[in-house]
């Protein structure tokens, strides 16, 4: 019975201590310098046809990432950002993305 | 001299009066109750591959439901949402997803 506690408190502990995203946030965060004159330091667009980013869902940000990398999607823009990007920078990205909590205000 | 008054005072009531947004909010609202499954009643998503679209700047949701209803992006489910979208539609909709504004909470 004491195994079986412990067991499901080192279970529990695992679980808390698994990261919330896929990618690496504070990687993401670096790398993400590259994106700021567009999608913002905070991942809100500072020009029109630019999308905000900050909490976009993990899967939906490296969905887009890879689709640009691959030609899938096009932009003259991210057509070249997205080229030299690693499966890593992008699953870094994304985590970096998602981990910003947006709410409306209004 | 009163009559350059009266101009300008018309001049900044017309300027007040014109609306934000290129489309029309509140039809917008009520077309989005189709988007409402996947990317919320409020415009913020609710499964994994869907955007956010609360707050998006309304040139680039207007861009993107054209480019989904041309073929130029595609998308499973948006191809088909956006085929029978017309322009008017377009702008409602990107007008009512701008108009809803967000902030980063964290």
């Amino acid at each position: 019975m004491r195994q079986r506690h412990l067991f499901m408190t080192l279970a529990l502990a695992a679980c808390a201590a698994s990261p919330a995203f896929a990618g690496d946030v504070a990687l993401g965060k670096q790398k993400a310098i590259s994106c700021a004159a567009c999608h913002g330091q905070q991942g809100l667009s500072t020009v029109p046809d630019a999308p905000n980013l900050a909490g976009q869902p993990e899967l939906y940000v490296s969905t887009q990432l890879k689709a640009y990398r691959s030609g899938k999607r096009q932009h003259e823009v991210m057509s070249l950002m997205a080229k030299p990007l690693t499966d890593d920078d992008i699953e870094n990205l994304a985590a970096w993305f998602a981990s910003l909590k947006i709410q409306v205000v209004q």
